[in-house]
């Protein structure tokens, strides 16, 4: 997901601490401090421009979501986002993934949605897909015991991979979608890389699973 | 699958006793002796008109092949294609599913293969899906402990329900497909059912399982 550099980034984010948090890690274990209440914590990893987690918010107004977006140019339109939706249940975090232990303690977090993550369709660079068994080990770090791990995607290799994936981390496979859009399910809220694919037909795969006891297996 | 009664099919089925085998629980733990090697056995449930087990049969002569129809009428149809194929590594058996472990003895079996099998949509038959934890019992009896359960389907829901059942049974997913025509796996022996709806460019479902040693979990 790339943008043209946007040279005002700096000076919004710097205006706009309040949602894009500075120095996350010092939140760690005390993100609930920042939204003023105990209430669940739901982490995007790969937030983008903030459709899906900004209609979130708004549909589950009793849970805390954060969104976690490398790429300064893409969350800045994010916060934009989340600036006009005046939720006060939405942070966003400019972070790179591979670090997500240092931004949340164990059981901090309830919920982490990946939505049409990169597939990293080569071979030699699995280790970087998000469902690579090193995140997956982080995943289960941060996430509480019975905690979900929600993942989207239309593109088929990636699924193919991260079902066998989670499969062999000893995860438990909860529901799976083939195709999204061919059930009716209103609590889906679409990204918006989602509702481009879907519109030309493409189908939508997702894959709702917890971490169980047997969740080291064979690493 | 229906066909129309075949009154000639109880004399055919009389003639051709060394292909699909009367009385098939007297061989329970022997059937390779039927087959006179002891090539390792792979069984189909639900073989239909029986084209992907003589196709797997010219395929892989070091195997032996045994596939079960429940419907007499049908089993017909696979017979004189076995007998037609002249090979001498498949044999049928006219029997239910739901007995398999009064066929088949502990370890007697390599892979199993569910194809195309029947649905059951409504909530209330979920107990007669062949993915259903009670049949995966079985399947676990009768299968070596690294044995396959190589499932194929074209329908969504039922394909969904059995990665769900799979995994909640304890079973490793090896391989997923999502759209098995999507990609070139010259190994795959279509079944009739499989070419037909295939051919109306409906995605054809593939999941490669195994048991393992958490396989009771849960139940």
């Amino acid at each position: 997901m790339r943008q043209r550099n946007k040279p005002w980034a700096d000076d919004f984010l710097a205006d706009n601490q309040h949602i894009v948090i500075p120095n996350p890690g010092e939140h760690k274990q005390e993100w609930n401090k920042l939204f003023k209440n105990n209430n669940p914590i739901h982490i995007e990893i790969g937030t983008g421009k903030g459709q899906f987690i900004v209609g979130m918010a708004k549909q589950y107004p009793n849970i805390n979501f954060i969104g976690i977006e490398l790429a300064k140019s893409i969350i800045v339109t994010a916060a934009q986002k989340v600036l006009e939706s005046e939720q006060e249940n939405i942070l966003l975090i400019n972070e790179n993934a591979e670090n997500i232990t240092d931004l949340f303690a164990e059981n901090e977090v309830s919920t982490i949605y990946l939505n049409f993550s990169d597939p990293w369709p080569k071979n030699r660079h699995e280790k970087r897909r998000l469902t690579y068994h090193t995140f997956l080990t982080n995943y289960r770090e941060i996430l509480v015991p019975s905690g979900n791990l929600i993942f989207k995607t239309d593109n088929r290799s990636l699924f193919e991979y991260s079902l066998v994936s989670f499969s062999h981390f000893g995860m438990l496979l909860n529901e799976v979608n083939v195709d999204l859009h061919a059930i009716e399910d209103p609590e889906n809220v679409m990204t918006e890389y989602e509702e481009k694919f879907s519109a030309k037909g493409q189908p939508i795969y997702r894959c709702k699973s917890t971490f169980n006891q047997a969740g080291t297996k064979g690493f």
